[in-house]
C-alpha cells in the first residue's frame, strides 16, 4: 500500500561525476574560432572560467571526483527522493511504472544548483572573488546566487530588464542569498550604456545580458563568468541526478525502459540520462533503454533544427559549436517555459541525437500545461512548465503502454517545481494560452543567413 | 561530514493520531452557548462537521486510528524529513543541536494538509459531497482544495477579496486542484449580498468569509464546513508531525530539551508538541522538555491576552471557547505572517499555557524576517514568515546555549516554506517593514467590551 519513495542517505551521495566524453560514439567536434576557423584552445577559455572547470570541459577522464566541500553543500537537499507516481499511473490506467527524480526539492527549486555549487567551489579554490552571469526568468540566477553564497563569493547577475520588472520573485530570492541583481541593459558595462543611450526603455534580452555578464568578468579583477547549461562541465555536474536514480532503482530491483527529460540547453536531461547511457555502452544495461528529449514546438531545436556549427549566443561572443540550431538570431515565441527558449542545445546532446541514441519529441504549451495540471491533481507537486514537457511525453508513453499492454518502466527528471510559475498555470486555466509552433521554413532561412556570414561553414555542416 | 537528515519510510508513517485530551492536567473547559450559558452538546456540531470529526473532537481515547486511505494520501509527502541545521549551528557558533521537521515539502507547502486530507476523507465516508471553508492568504484554502481533490469532494473556498485580488498565486493553486474559489463578500450568500449592497467595494475580512462559508454549508444539501486550526480534532491530525519526529530522533539517539513552534491558532505547534508532552506525563521523557510557543508582537495572544471565554470568530457565530484572547473584535496590524493573525488560540494550547507547561514568546516582524533570512542563507530553505517566528526563538535559545556552554537539543516545526511570501522578504530587504507591537491596554479595553456583552462571563474568567 501507499506510495513508493526510495530514499538514499548522505553516504549514498555520489563521490564522482560521470563524464560522457570518453564514451561518446564519435569524438565531439571541437568549438571553432569563427575568425581563424581553428579549434579554440582550452587555455583561451581560462580568461572566463576557472582552470579546473576548463580542465573538466575537455577531460576524457570517465569519473571526476566531487570535492567533499561540494558534497557537503549538496547534502542540504541531496540525495533527492526517487518517487513512484502511483496515482498518476492509476489515473492513466497504465500498466507502466512511472518513476521520477524530484530535483524540485533544492532551495532554488530546480536541478540548477547541482552545477552552480560546483562552479562556485572551483572558482573559490582558485581565488576568484566574484562570479557574473545572466538570467532570464531567474531560475539559473537564483541557483548561482545560492552557490556563491555557499562559498562566500560575490555574485553579479544581469537579469533581463523585462523579467526584472515583471517577475520579481526570483529576483528577491537572489537578493536574499546575497547577490547583486542588475537589470540589463545596465550602466555597469560600456555595452549596456550604449544600448541605453540609444533606447532608455530597452526591455533587454538574454543576448544582451550574456554580453554584459561576460564583459563585466573580462574587465574586472578576480572575476569569472558562469554558465548554467550547454557546456560539458555543466552537464557533467548534473550526473549526480542519474547516478542517484540508478542506485535507487537498483534498491527496488527496477531498471528503466525509458529515460525522459525536457531540454532547453540539455543539462537536466543529460544529468539523468548519461549514467544510464554509460550502462548501455559498457554493456551493463539490463535491457534496451530509450532516451527521450522533450522540447517545445515553439523552440524545436532537435526536432526541426539543423545540425551545423553556430554561435551559442545571440551576440556571437561564443565560439562556434557543432549542434542542432534554429539559428543564433532566432527569437522564440514568449512561451512560459522560459528555460527551454534556447536556439541550440549542448553539443554532446546533439551528437547523441544525431547518432539516433537520443529521440526527440516536441509539444506545444497548451498540451504541456494540461499534462502538468493532471500531474499536480494526481501527485500533488506542481511541476515547472519546463518539467511539464517531460511529463507530457511520459504520459504519452504510458498511454501507449496501456494500448499495447506493456509493463514498461519510465523514469523522468522532475527538474523543478512550478511555485514561481503559478501565473502561467492561471493563463492555462483561463484559456488564454497560445500553442505556438515554429515552422521549419523559418529555420532554413535562419541557417541561410548563418552561411552568408560564414560561407566556409557549408562544408562543415551535414 | 555533511548534513544529518533522518528519513523514514512509508511503513514508519504513524498508524494512530495522538489525542491529548485524556492526558490534560485538567479537564478542558467546555464550549458554552452564549444564550443558554450551557455547554454546547456535540450533536449540535454535527450540522457543520462530519460525525466522526465531532466524535474525535470530544473523544477521550488516547490513540485515534488513521485510516489506510488517509495514510496513502499522506504518503505523497510523508514521512517528512527531520533535518539537522548544521550550517545554522555553525553560523551561530552554538554548542546546541538544532533539528527541524520539514513540513514545507507537502504539495500545498505547509503542515495544513495533515488535517485537510483527514477531514475530507471522513466527510467523504459519511456522504458529504462538498466542503466549504474560508481562507485569508490561501494557505489553508489550498490545503483543503488538495484534500478534497484527493477524495473527489467538491470544495468551495471563500477567500478574503483583498487577498483574492492581491495574492493570486495560492488562488490559482486552489483552482488547479479543482476548488471553486469565491472572493468574499460574494453574492453566494444572503450575508455576503447584504454587505455588497451596502458597500460594493468591501475588501472582505476573515470574519465575513467564515460567516459565508458556514452559511453556505448550513443552507446546502450534503455540504459541510471545515476548519484549519483551533479545534481538538484539527490539532490531533497534526500529531503525525511530532510522532514521526520522535521516531526520527530516537534513530539517532537524541531527545529534545526544547520543542518550538509558531502559533496562529495552535495546530502546527500542537502537532509537534503533543507527542513529547505525552512522554512527559507518562514519565517516558528522558529529561525535562521546555515547550516554546512563538507569536507575533502584533498579535500577542498568549503573552498579553487574557484567559477567558470568548468567541472564536469576529462574527460571533461560534460558541464561547475558554482561551487566551485579545478580544474577538481585535483586528491585528497587517503583518506578513497572515497565518498568525488570530485573536485567540486553541483551548487545549491555552490550558497548557495557563498551567505553565507551555512558555510563550513574542517577536516583531523585523526580527523574524532577519531570522528567516539567516536561516535561508545557511540552510537554503526559505521559511514562511509564520515559521520564521519559530526560527527566531530557536536562534535566541541557541545563542543562550552558546553563552552558557550548554549542549542542548532544540527541535522545531518548519511549518511551511516561503516561496509564496517572497514579496514580504523584499519589503524586509528594502527596509520598509514596520515592527508593530500591540499594547496591553488595548487588550484590556477589548475584554471590557466582551464583559459588557456577557456580564455573567466575569465569574467564569480568571
Amino acid at each position: 500500500m501507499g506510495r513508493e519513495i526510495v530514499t538514499l542517505y548522505m553516504d549514498d551521495l555520489p563521490k564522482y561525476w560521470y563524464n560522457i566524453q570518453p564514451d561518446l560514439p564519435k569524438p565531439l567536434p571541437p568549438p571553432l574560432d569563427p575568425l581563424t576557423r581553428e579549434p579554440v584552445k582550452p587555455e583561451r577559455l581560462e580568461v572566463l572560467f576557472a582552470k579546473e572547470l576548463v580542465r573538466q570541459e575537455v577531460s576524457t577522464d570517465r569519473w571526476i571526483p566531487i570535492p567533499e566541500e561540494v558534497r557537503e553543500v549538496y547534502s542540504l537537499w541531496r540525495p533527492t527522493p526517487l518517487i513512484r507516481a502511483t496515482r498518476l499511473e492509476r489515473a492513466l490506467k497504465t500498466p507502466a511504472k512511472i518513476f521520477f527524480k524530484h530535483e524540485g526539492v533544492s532551495p532554488p527549486g530546480s536541478h540548477k544548483p547541482n552545477t552552480a555549487v560546483a562552479q562556485a567551489y572551483f572558482n573559490m579554490k582558485e581565488g576568484t572573488e566574484r562570479l557574473t552571469t545572466e538570467t532570464g526568468a531567474g531560475q539559473w540566477g537564483s541557483a548561482l546566487a545560492f552557490g556563491c553564497m555557499s562559498f562566500n563569493l560575490k555574485c553579479t547577475i544581469y537579469m533581463v530588464r523585462a523579467s526584472y520588472e515583471q517577475k520579481p520573485y526570483r529576483k528577491t530570492l537572489m537578493k536574499i542569498w546575497g547577490a547583486d541583481v542588475v537589470p540589463s541593459p545596465s550602466d555597469r558595462t560600456e555595452f549596456g550604456k550604449r544600448i541605453l543611450r540609444e533606447d532608455p526603455d530597452n526591455p533587454g534580452s538574454l543576448g544582451i545580458a550574456i554580453s554584459e555578464a561576460i564583459t563585466d568578468a573580462l574587465t574586472s579583477e578576480r572575476t569569472k563568468y558562469s554558465l548554467g547549461s550547454v557546456l560539458n562541465h555543466v552537464l557533467m555536474h548534473q550526473t549526480v541526478v542519474g547516478l542517484e536514480a540508478k542506485k535507487q532503482l537498483e534498491m527496488i530491483d527496477e531498471y528503466p525502459d525509458y529515460v525522459v527529460g525536457c531540454v532547453g540547453g540539455g543539462s537536466n536531461f543529460s544529468g539523468i540520462m548519461w549514467p544510464f547511457y554509460y550502462d548501455v555502452v559498457s554493456k551493463k544495461a539490463e535491457k534496451e533503454v530509450e532516451f527521450v528529449a522533450v522540447e517545445p514546438t515553439a523552440c524545436p531545436t532537435l526536432t526541426k533544427g539543423i545540425y551545423t556549427y553556430d554561435h551559442g549566443d545571440t551576440a556571437r561572443l561564443t565560439p562556434l559549436l557543432k549542434m542542432y540550431t534554429l539559428g543564433h538570431d532566432f527569437i522564440p515565441a514568449p512561451i512560459h517555459a522560459g528555460g527551454l527558449r534556447y536556439h541550440g542545445d549542448a553539443p554532446t546532446l546533439c551528437l547523441l541525437a544525431r547518432e539516433g541514441i537520443v529521440k526527440a519529441r516536441a509539444y506545444n504549451q497548451v498540451e504541456i500545461f494540461e499534462a502538468g495540471t493532471l500531474f499536480s491533481r494526481t501527485e500533488g507537486i506542481l511541476p515547472a512548465p519546463e518539467t511539464a514537457h517531460a511529463i507530457k511525453a511520459v504520459i504519452d508513453i504510458a498511454l501507449d503502454c496501456e494500448k499495447k499492454g506493456e509493463e514498461k518502466v519510465i523514469l523522468f527528471n522532475m527538474s523543478g517545481h512550478g511555485y514561481f510559475d503559478v501565473a502561467a498555470y492561471e493563463a492555462y486555466l483561463n484559456g488564454s494560452l497560445m500553442p505556438y509552433e515554429y515552422p521549419e521554413d523559418e529555420v532554413k532561412k535562419s541557417i541561410l543567413k548563418l552561411f552568408q556570414l560564414y560561407p566556409w561553414l557549408r562544408e562543415l555542416s551535414d
